[in-house]
C-alpha cells in the first residue's frame, strides 16, 4: 500500500499529482467517491455539478468532430446488454480473462500476470510468505439474469466495450443510412470490466465510459487510413482538449502486445506524474470482427460496392477513447501551482489554476457583483441570465473579489465578469482572464458575443 | 398475441400506429432491434443514426431547460453501480417486486397482478387452461457479482433508478457547491429492471434511460413547489418537444396507486393509439428518502438553513420523464399521414411527414443538388459544410427532387435546401419547408442565420 501512495504523491513540473486532483475534483464537485455515504464502492465514482458538465462538453466536442464535422461518420447508441452470442464471436467469452492467484494464508487475492517472475517460480505470496494456489482464469465481463430464471439459458452480459455494438449493426446502418465505404459509425457509451485491481481514481473503473468509433474501408486502403486516424486523432487532444502537446506520445504496440485480432496498433499515451498511459487506442482491426459475427450468425457480413458491384468484408480502422479517462486527462493537464507574487506577509503567493480550454471548461463564465448592495446583485443577475442563453455560468457574491477570482481560477472557469458601480451608470462590464489575470472594461451590450470571440481566440499557456 | 398484434395496428386520427413507427424507425435508422443478427434481445433496442440524434437532441433540450436556464439546479451524473445498501434503504430490495405465476401445463409466466379476478380464482392458466402454481414474488433489480467471488457479499445491483445516485449525494453537492434550499440536482442516465413482459417496442424495456430531477425544499412549502413543477413539466411537452396538447392530460395518484413514500403524485400521461400511458411523473416524496438514507448510514442527512440556522430534513419534489419513452413519444406524435392532392393516376397522393420540432429534428437541413453534374454538387457540398458548423445536415443527391423532399420528409426534416443552376450564378438557393411545402428564394449568404432564425418562428402544425 505504501508503493500505491507514493504513486499518488508524485507530481510534474505544474504541481499536479494525483491525490492534489482527487482532493480538488472532490472538494469541488468534479468527482465524489460513489455511494460515499456507505463507505463508498471501489469500482465506480460519481460527477458532481462540475465533473459532470467537464464530461459533457467532452462528449459534445468529440462527437461534432466525430460525426457532425465529418462527411462520412454516423453515429449509434446500441444497448448495453446484448445477445449473449455477440461474446463468443468476439472471443470475450473465451479469452476476456485474468489469471488469479490467491494467498492460502493471508486471502489476497492477486493478478498472477502482475507478479514477478520470482513470486511466481516460488509460489509464495509476497505480502505474507504463504502458499499461493495455482492460477486460475476470471472473466472480467459481468453477468446477470435476464428472466426471472437463473439458469445459463438467461444469461446476459454487461458490455466490456463499445465497439461490438457496432458491428452487429454494421448491416442495418448500411441498410438504412446510404452510407457508403469508406464510412464510419461513432458511439459513446458505457462500458463495465470486473477489474481485480481498480486504481489511480478514474484512470481504471470497473464502469467506464468509451468514446469509439469504427472506420470501414476496403481492404488494401486500410494502412492509409490507419494512418490518417493516427494523426487525426492525436490533433483532437491538442486543438480540441486543450491538452500541451509535450505530454502525448504514441506508443506502437509490439508483437507481445497486439491483440489476436489486430494487424497493428497505436496508443495515444499520456505522461501521467506517475508514468506514460494510454488514453486512446487506433487499431487496425482487420476483418476479424465482421468476419466473426459473420460465421456466428450463419450469414456473411459484407459489403456490395455499388460502382464496381465488388463483394467484400471490409476492415476496419478503430478509435478508441476513454471518456473518463479524458475527464481525468484535462484536469491533470490543465493544473497548475503558480506563484504570482507575495501576499501581505511577504510570502510567495501560490494560486492553483486549472488552464482549461475554454470548449471543456465546465462555467465559461461567473458573474460577480463587486458588493451585493445597491442594485449591483440584480444587475449581476441580469446579466447571468443573458449569458446563460448561451452557455453555462455561475454567480458568485460572498467574499472578496479577489477570493472570488481565485476559486474560478481553481474551477478553470476563462472569464470573470465584474460588475460595479460604474456598471450602473455607463453599462459597461470588467473581463477578468484567468491565465492572464488581466482585466478589460467592455461594454455590457454584445457581452456574450465579445466573450465567445475571446474563446476562439484562446492559447493554450 | 392477437390481442397484441391488434394494440400495435391501433391509431390514432392522423394515421399513426405503433407498427407503423416500428416499421419507420427500422427503415430508417431511428432503433433497430438489439442484436438482430443474432436473433435480437427482446429487452433492449439499439439507437441508429437518426435515433442517437434524436435522443440526444432531447437530452440537450431537457439540461438546458432544467439545468443552465434554472438559478438553483445543478447537474449529477452518478455511477450505475451502487453500494448495495442504497437498494436497502430505498426499499428496493424489500419491494421492488412482481408476483409471478406459472401454469404447470404449457409453462407460461404471469404477472399475477395482470391476471383477471376471475383467472387469480380458478387458478387456471387463460392461455390452455392448465393449473398455475401459486404466486411468488420476483424482485426486478438486475444483479451481478463485483469481484472475483460469486459470495453474497460482493452483490451489486445494477440501479432500478436513478433517483438514489441523487440522494445518496445529496451531502456532497450541498457541501461543495454552494447550493442553498430551494434547489435541485438534476441526473440523465440509463437504469434498469428486469421486466417480465416489455412490450410496445421502445415504451417499457429492460434498459432505459431517465431523466430525473429532484428538488430539496423546506417542508411546508412542499406543495407551492409541487403545483409549480407540475406546470413547468408540462409546459415543457408543449413548447420545447413541440407535442400537441391535446394528446397530453395530467392522471393524479389515486389512493390505491400512490407510493408508499409519496404524498400526491401526477403523471403526464401521452394518448397513444392504445390508451393514455405515462410519460412522466411529478412526485411529493415527502423526507422519506433522505431521511431512510440518513437511517441505513448512522448519520442524519439534513440541511442547515444559512439564514435561520434552522437545521431540517428538507422534502422532495421529483419530476422523473423516461429519455427513451420520450423518442416515442416524439415520433408517435409526429406522424402524420397527409394527402396532397393526386397523383398522376388520379389518386390520393399521400404523404408521411414526422411533424418534428426543430428542436428534436435529427436533421435540421437537407442541402439538395438539382443535378450532380456542372458542378451542382460540389456547391452543395460546400454549402453543407458550412450549415454543419452550425447544425446537423445531410446530403442527398440521388433520385427525382420530389423524391427526395418526401425522404426528409418522413424522417422529419424541417427544410430541405436545393441548389440548382442560378444558385451559381445568382449565389442563391431554395428552401423548401417540409410543413407547408412551400418554397422561397433566398440568398446563400445568412443560409445558416436564416435557418435559425426560421426555426424560432416554428409552429406546430
Amino acid at each position: 500500500m505504501a508503493k500505491e501512495k507514493k504513486s499518488n504523491q508524485l507530481s510534474n513540473k505544474y504541481g499536479a499529482s494525483m491525490e492534489k486532483i482527487v482532493s480538488l475534483a472532490k472538494r469541488r464537485g468534479f468527482v465524489y467517491p460513489s455511494s460515499e455515504i456507505y463507505g463508498g464502492l471501489s469500482a465506480t465514482w460519481d460527477y458532481g455539478p462540475l465533473g459532470v458538465e467537464l464530461k459533457k462538453n467532452i462528449q459534445e466536442i468529440w462527437w461534432r468532430e466525430m460525426t457532425r464535422l465529418q462527411d462520412n461518420i454516423v453515429g449509434l447508441d446500441a444497448a448495453i446488454m446484448m445477445h449473449p452470442k455477440t461474446w463468443e464471436a468476439s472471443g470475450h467469452v473465451e479469452n476476456f480473462s485474468d489469471p488469479l492467484v490467491d494467498c492460502k494464508q493471508c486471502k489476497t487475492r492477486f493478478r498472477e500476470d502482475k507478479l514477478s517472475a520470482e513470486v511466481i517460480a516460488s509460489k509464495k505470496c509476497p505480502e505474507c510468505g504463504g502458499e499461493l494456489t495455482e492460477p486460475r482464469q476470471f472473466n472480467l465481463m459481468f453477468s446477470t439474469h435476464l428472466g426471472p430464471v437463473a439458469d445459463s439459458g438467461s444469461i446476459v452480459y454487461l458490455r466490456p466495450e463499445t465497439a461490438q455494438g457496432i458491428f452487429v449493426n454494421f448491416k442495418n446502418v448500411v441498410d438504412t443510412s446510404r452510407v457508403q465505404i469508406p464510412f464510419g459509425i461513432a458511439q459513446i457509451g458505457k462500458a463495465f470490466r470486473n477489474e481485480i485491481t481498480t486504481k489511480n481514481f478514474i484512470f481504471r473503473t470497473c464502469e467506464f465510459e468509451q468514446m469509439e468509433m469504427q472506420f470501414f474501408v476496403k481492404p488494401g486502403t486500410d494502412d492509409k487510413w490507419f494512418e490518417y486516424w493516427k494523426e487525426q486523432r492525436m490533433n483532437y487532444y491538442v486543438n480540441q482538449l486543450g491538452v500541451l502537446p509535450e505530454n502525448l506520445h504514441f506508443h506502437q504496440h509490439g508483437p507481445d502486445e497486439l491483440a489476436h485480432y489486430a494487424k497493428d496498433a497505436y496508443d495515444v499515451e499520456y505522461h501521467y506524474p506517475f508514468g506514460w498511459e494510454e488514453q486512446e487506442g487506433i487499431h487496425n482491426r482487420t476483418d476479424f470482427d465482421l468476419g466473426r459475427h459473420g460465421e456466428y450468425c450463419g450469414k456473411e457480413i459484407n459489403y456490395l460496392d455499388p460502382q464496381t458491384n465488388e463483394r467484400y468484408i471490409p476492415y476496419v480502422i478503430e478509435t478508441s477513447a476513454g471518456l473518463t479517462r479524458s475527464v481525468l486527462v484535462c484536469l491533470m493537464d490543465a493544473y497548475h501551482e503558480e506563484t504570482i507574487g507575495e501576499d501581505k506577509q511577504g510570502k510567495p503567493d501560490v494560486r492553483t489554476v486549472l488552464h482549461l480550454h475554454p470548449n471543456v471548461a465546465p462555467i465559461k463564465a461567473a458573474v460577480l457583483p463587486l458588493v451585493k448592495k445597491d442594485g449591483l446583485a440584480d444587475l449581476a443577475k441580469d446579466i447571468q441570465k443573458e449569458l446563460n442563453l448561451e452557455f453555462n455560468t455561475f454567480y458568485d457574491q460572498s467574499g472578496a473579489i479577489g477570493r472570488r477570482y481565485r476559486r474560478q481560477d481553481e474551477v478553470g472557469t476563462p472569464f470573470c465578469i465584474t460588475v460595479d458601480y460604474d456598471s450602473k451608470d455607463n453599462h459597461d462590464v470588467t473581463i477578468r482572464f484567468r491565465d492572464s489575470m488581466e482585466q478589460i472594461r467592455v461594454p455590457r451590450e454584445g457581452l456574450a458575443a465579445r466573450l465567445k470571440d475571446e474563446m476562439k481566440k484562446y492559447k493554450r499557456v
